[in-house]
């Protein structure tokens, strides 16, 4: 692995997410989209600059979860906690709504229905994987649409972000099932309501012993003579809850998450973000223009019956995945909000679905054509999300 | 590759490095010298928690080389270019004594005395090889004592900066010819000469186009409506021009030393350097760290005779290394500074010398235990100077 040439190809991610995501901007969309379609420009399907495969590609697989893991961390230390509390039941509601419907859309839509044009081996387990990969929203794509939208403060933004962390909890209890299923192994409910417990119990425990010590913890190292102590105490707290999320069988972007929460609470948490800032601003775009290059356009092509195929069952999943979610935003029919944004903002499908629809394609579950619509419906929904969410807060400020 | 284990990796690291960097300050030593404390510590020969080789090490590797590359990129920033010209001849000077004299002093040492110990197949060819390693001067080191003494602005500062830059151009030249040796070339002067051209054109030439360039672009940049446009293109500058710098046969820490210089002379450096800083803070520690678990302390086990034979090459080396750059303080006979304070400033040798003494080993021209002889040379190197300058600058202070 030559590191010149992969400083060489950060820095086009960088610059080319810059351009573009000025671009975007310039035409009234969210930065992040034009970071996507920097990916897509400099992916395999155009340019061929960022590899799918080999040991750069894993290099980039780490900058980019780096990337989504210090948002996470932000989007943790500017989330107040009692509001988050205020908004946690509707989160829960609309996250339950948005996990159920198109989990029970997918599966009835294929273990049920005839695809003459896809011959599959056993339609209920195909049914509960193409289920799977439409429960799960990109937190990252909303987080950051409305971010670059300046709205995180407002009540629809702490919904959909606390709905959208439950999803990744009902998520790896969703990835428990169907890595059991790929495996052939039994399903038990005991191992799902401990997979469940571990998600859950890891992020309450994390905050309510993290929130007791670290303020104190942080009154001492800020006293450190040594320079830069706040910043990198706060980067590898993260990184290690993070790791440790995802080591006791959460995920990392729970625990930067839980951790951004945690050091909300300290005295110190202005500096904080303040110095965190430019270190997220460095990777996080790696983790959009990556998510760009998965995309593959040679899908988009109907010259031929098999990928007419894909393209078929793409649209069906795009309904569903976009019909099921924008539900979702009803789900909590007590709380006042504007459901529509809070539905149109829960639509994005990001890698969770991406990792099932991988394992049921690797264990033969999955046929190809069936991968393939997976994609697509991922790109879709991640695509048509910021300008959606652009044109419905446009429409509250000019009070339509 | 486990993403999890490795971001805990880096929180350790950077943590452990903190740590002691407040134990170094508090007993009145450089932080510095506390990261490469926590090195040795986390390293093979202690607790083994940084791998010395297989993808995890070459995961750190990369970061560690980020650090090196950032760190190099802020002293740029610092660095006011008319200064480093009014002290360029000095820096020349300086440079050019610290890297023939301990060269030919290596030379003679090696190819002239008998060494009944150590069986060498070809004395002289290892001759030059224990030469080149005990030529080029670790800047990343050096400047980070400065750093952390507070003495960056000093006229010594200046000197070492700008002679161990030159050390590193020299270092290029000295490469190639011992790679050609080692792979039993013809070493020709002209393409000796092409080396040095290139390494030197590259710096003049990046420097002169970029301060008339860079400027005029980040007038426009800085106009941009994305957020993070500034720290983002100024890093994807440091990274692009240290891979060409990489690329053209220059080295990578030299292009990001020419990318901070270029970029002082924006009318934005202030920003620059102040959003750099908390990126940097992240990842220099890493490479510090990493020095310090190169560290092999068994070789300080004189328990075997051929260990007992390596401490003895050690010894010799280590007279060379110290002695050699001390001399180079009074290179510049002419110009007006504390010449100990320079000489010392020189000391350290860092990962180029490793790198020679790596390609001498594998191709067979030195025998192990001189290998592990430039090992403890490195390590000495490395860890007398920051004790040292500190006493010397408090010697200044007190007007001894």
């Amino acid at each position: 692995m030559d590191i010149a040439r992969f400083f060489l190809l950060l820095a086009t991610m960088l610059v080319t997410a810059k351009v573009l995501g000025e671009a975007a901007e310039r035409i009234g969309q969210p930065a992040v989209l034009g970071e996507l379609v920097a990916g897509v420009l400099l992916g395999g399907s155009v340019l061929g600059v960022v590899p799918a495969t080999g040991p750069t590609a894993q290099l980039v697989h780490v900058f980019a979860e780096l990337g989504v893991l210090l948002l996470l961390f932000e989007i943790g230390l500017e989330t107040d906690l009692k509001e988050m509390f205020r908004a946690g039941p509707a989160s829960l509601a609309v996250a339950t709504v948005g996990v159920v419907l198109p989990f029970a859309l997918g599966y009835v839509y294929w273990a049920l229905l005839p695809h003459p044009a896809v011959p599959t081996a056993d339609l209920a387990t195909a049914g509960i994987f193409i289920g799977a990969t439409l429960t799960a929203t990109s937190v990252g794509i909303t987080a950051r649409v409305l971010s670059d939208l300046g709205r995180m403060s407002t009540p629809e933004a702490r919904i959909i972000i606390g709905a959208a962390v439950i999803d990744d909890v009902l998520g790896l209890v969703i990835l428990s099932v169907v890595s059991g299923l790929a495996a052939g192994a039994a399903v038990t409910v005991l191992g799902i309501v401990r997979t469940f417990a571990v998600a859950v119990g890891f992020l309450v425990a994390a905050v309510l012993i993290g929130r007791f010590v670290m303020p104190r913890l942080f009154d001492i190292i800020v006293r450190m003579r040594t320079r830069n102590v706040l910043i990198v105490f706060s980067v590898a707290f993260a990184l290690g809850l993070a790791s440790l999320a995802s080591l006791a069988g959460s995920a990392l972007i729970i625990g930067a998450f839980a951790a951004g929460i945690i050091l909300s609470g300290t005295n110190q948490f202005d500096t904080i973000e303040q110095e965190v800032r430019p270190v997220g601003s460095i990777v996080a775009p790696i983790f959009f223009v990556s998510v760009g290059a998965s995309v593959n356009l040679g899908l988009l092509n109907p010259a031929t019956a098999e990928s007419r195929a894909t393209l078929g069952v793409a649209g069906a999943l795009i309904v569903i995945a976009i019909l099921g979610k924008l539900a979702a935003g009803w789900g909590a029919p007590w709380a006042r909000f504007r459901r529509l944004i809070v539905g149109v903002g829960m639509v994005p499908r990001g890698e969770v679905g991406l990792i099932f629809a991988d394992i049921g394609r690797r264990s033969g579950v999955l046929p190809d054509q069936v991968f393939g619509a997976v994609l697509l419906m991922v790109m879709v929904t991640t695509f048509v999300v910021p300008p959606a969410l652009k044109t419905l807060f446009s429409r509250v400020d000019t009070g339509e």
